[in-house]
C-alpha cells in the first residue's frame, strides 16, 4: 500500500511546505507548494533577476490576494494589473492589454511578470512572457487547485481563439511556482472539483499508486484537508514534471499528459467555454476514453467503474451536453492540436496507470463510445 | 585583399546557386543563395515535414512571384493567405488573420507556414509559426535584400505596438531560406539601398576585410550585378550566422548586430514607420554611432569619413530628420529593447570592424552627439 511520506511528516506537527524542482536543464526551476507562502518573500528573491516586475492578476483574485503578493516584491519597481476575470478573456486582446501596460511603464527586457491568479491568468501572463520583448521572466502564483497541479508545470502558455481553445502560444518555463494552498479556502467547491479532474488524471495515466491512494483520500480532499491537497499537489506536479522533463516539446510521451482533453475540448468549445468548467469537461472526457478503451479490451468494466466512482465522488458530471451531436462531437474533436495528417490521435488507457496515444482504432468505435454515451442521461444539471 | 571566391567562380560561368548552413544543433538550417531558385522544389521537399502548407504574402509580391512559389509545393494541401503590403501591418490585428486563415483551412500542428516577402512578411509569418498551436514549421522565401541579408538569419520574428517597434515576439528558427536574387530586379531602388545598410553593417561591425570589399563594390552593388549580390548576400549571412551560432538569444555578442538600431529606431517611432524604411533609419543610425565612437576616441575622422561615404554611396540619407529633437530622441531610444536597469546600452566601434557593447559613456557625449548631428542640414529630402 501506498504511504504518504507526507503525511507521516505531518505526524511529525510541519506541514508548511514541500519544494520539488523541475528539471529542464538551464530551465529548471522550484515549486514550492504549502501553506503561508504568500508571505514568504524568501522564496521569491532568488527567482528575481530584475529589478522591475508586474503582477498580472484579476479582478476576482485582486481583493484576496494582490496586497500580499505585492509585499513579496519589496525594493524593487513593481506594477500591477488587473485583468477581468473569466476563460473568455483568455484571448490576443487581453494579451494586448499586458503589452499596453508594460511598455506604458516603460519594463525593460529585465522584468519579471507575475502570474497571481488561476490557469487564465497563468497561460496569459506567461504568453505575454514568452514573447514580450521575444521572452522575459516570469513567476507563477497559481490560487486554484487546477492551476497548481498543471498549469504550473510544463511552460505551456497562450491564449484561445474563436475557432478553438489554446490554438495560439508558447512553450515558456517559469523561473518559480509558488502553490500556497491557503488560497484554496477561498475557491468555490466547482473550482476545487475541476482540479481534482486533474489530480486524478495522474493516477489514471501513470501512477496506479496514486490512483489508490486518491480512491482512501477523496473525500479529505473535497473537505480541503491541508495534508492531502499538499500530497495530492506534489504527487500530481511530481508526475507532470517526469513527463515534461523527459519530452519538453510534446513530441512523444508528453501527449499522454493530454488524457481526456480531445473529447473534453470538444465538449468546451460546443458550449463556448462558459457554462463547463475545463476541469468538469475534462472529467467527462477521461470517462470517454476509459469506455472506448474498455471497448478496445483495454479496461475491464470494474476499471471503467472505479473510474467513474472516483469523477463522481470528485463532485464532477459525467455525463456530455446530450444534445451534443455525435457528428458535431468528432467534428469538434478533429479540431483539436491532436490531429496528425488527418486522423484524431486519442490518449486511452491501456490500464490504470498506463496511457497510449494512437490512432489505431477503428473510426466506428470513437462513433459508437459517443453515442452510447450520449443515450445515457446527464447525472448532473450542467448544460447547453 | 580580399578576394572573392565567388567571383572566381563566376569566371567559369556558373553563379546559379550558394548554399551555406547556419548551425544551431538540431535547429540547424541551410540558406540557399542564387538565381531561379523559385524554380528549385527540389530545394524545399526536404525542409516538409507534413503534407500541409499556407504561403503568407502580400499584395505586392503574389502579383510577382505567388504561381511560381505555390509551384514549389506540389502534391500537398497548399492554402496561401496575401496580406495587405507594408510595416503599418506588422500587428497582432494582422498575425491574428493568420491564425483565423490557418483554423478555418483546418492547418494541424504538422504544417509549414511559408513567408514569400520582405521583412515584414517574414517576421509575421515566422512570429505566427512560432505560436501557432505553440510552435510549427516554416520556411523563408526573403524577396527583398534587406529580408535575404538581415531577417533570414537569426530566427527573430514578431509584431510591432504602436509603443514600440519588435516589441512582441519569439525566436523561431526557420526549417530553410530560399533567397533568389532574380526578386530583386522587382525591387525599387530605395529598397534595395535600405538593404544595403545592413550589409554595410556586417563590414562594419566584425569584417573589416568585407567593407573593404563593399568600398570597392558598392557601385556593382547599386546596378545589381548577380555576382556582387550573391558575394554580398552571402557574405552578411555568413557573418550573421556565425555571430547567432554563438549567443542564439542575444544575451551577448549578438547585441552587436543592433548597430545603428537603437539610433535608428528612434527615427522610425518618431516617424510612425512610414516615412523611413528601417535600412535608411539604420543606415543614419549607424552614422551616429560611429560619430558618438568617434567622440570616445576610437575611431578617426577618416573612418568616420569612410563610412559616410558608403552609406551616401549606397544611395541612402545621412541625416536624422532635423525637427526631431534631441530630448525626445534619446527618449525614444529609451524604449528600445536595449535597456538594461534604465541605460541606454549603445551599440558602438572600437575600429571598422570591431563592434562593442557598451552603456559606459558620459550622458552628455550621447546628447552631444544628437544635437551636432541636427546641426548639419539634412542631405535629403526625407522627413517628417
Amino acid at each position: 500500500m501506498y504511504t504518504s511520506p507526507l503525511k507521516r511528516f505531518q505526524r511529525n506537527g510541519v506541514t508548511d511546505m514541500k519544494t520539488m524542482h523541475v528539471d529542464l536543464g538551464d530551465r529548471s526551476y522550484p515549486i514550492h507548494i504549502g501553506s503561508g507562502l504568500l508571505n514568504r518573500a524568501d522564496l521569491v528573491l532568488p527567482c528575481l533577476r530584475g529589478k522591475q516586475a508586474m503582477i498580472v492578476t484579476n479582478e476576482t483574485v485582486a481583493p484576496l490576494y494582490l496586497e500580499r503578493a505585492r509585499a513579496l516584491f519589496p525594493d524593487i519597481k513593481l506594477d500591477t494589473l488587473v485583468l477581468p476575470d473569466g476563460e473568455r478573456f483568455k484571448t490576443l486582446e487581453t494579451l494586448d492589454r499586458i503589452f499596453d501596460a508594460l511598455l506604458t511603464k516603460k519594463h525593460s527586457r529585465q522584468t519579471t511578470l507575475v502570474a497571481l491568479g488561476g490557469g487564465v491568468i497563468g497561460d496569459l501572463t506567461g504568453f505575454a512572457a514568452a514573447t514580450y520583448q521575444r521572452g522575459v521572466d516570469f513567476i507563477q502564483i497559481p490560487t486554484t487547485l487546477l492551476a497548481q497541479v498543471d498549469s504550473s508545470v510544463g511552460g505551456k502558455t497562450g491564449v484561445n481563439h474563436a475557432l478553438g481553445k489554446n490554438m495560439i502560444g508558447a512553450f515558456h518555463q517559469p523561473r518559480c511556482v509558488i502553490a500556497d494552498i491557503d488560497t484554496l479556502n477561498t475557491l468555490d467547491d466547482r473550482e476545487l472539483s475541476a482540479g481534482l479532474a486533474e489530480v486524478i488524471k495522474y493516477g489514471l495515466i501513470r501512477d496506479a499508486k496514486f490512483f489508490a491512494w486518491l480512491e482512501e483520500n477523496m473525500l479529505s480532499l473535497t473537505r480541503r484537508d491541508p495534508a492531502a491537497l499538499i500530497e495530492a499537489i506534489e504527487r500530481s506536479c511530481q508526475n507532470k514534471a517526469e513527463v515534461v522533463a523527459a519530452d519538453e516539446r510534446e513530441s512523444g510521451v508528453r501527449a499522454t499528459l493530454n488524457f481526456g482533453h480531445t473529447f473534453g475540448h470538444a465538449i468546451e468549445t460546443a458550449t463556448g467555454y462558459h457554462s463547463w468548467l475545463h476541469g468538469e469537461a475534462i472529467g467527462v472526457g477521461m470517462l470517454m476514453a476509459a469506455d472506448m478503451s474498455m471497448r478496445l479490451g483495454w479496461l475491464n468494466e470494474d476499471d471503467v467503474h472505479r473510474i467513474d466512482s472516483m469523477i463522481d465522488r470528485a463532485q464532477l458530471p459525467t455525463r456530455a451536453p446530450a444534445d451534443l451531436a455525435t457528428a458535431r462531437f468528432i467534428e469538434l474533436m478533429s479540431v483539436d492540436k491532436k490531429v496528425k495528417d488527418g486522423k484524431i490521435h486519442l490518449v486511452l488507457l491501456k490500464s490504470i496507470g498506463e496511457a497510449v496515444v494512437t490512432a489505431d482504432y477503428p473510426a466506428a468505435l470513437l462513433q459508437t463510445t459517443i453515442d452510447e454515451h450520449h443515450a445515457v442521461k446527464p447525472q448532473k444539471g450542467l448544460g447547453l
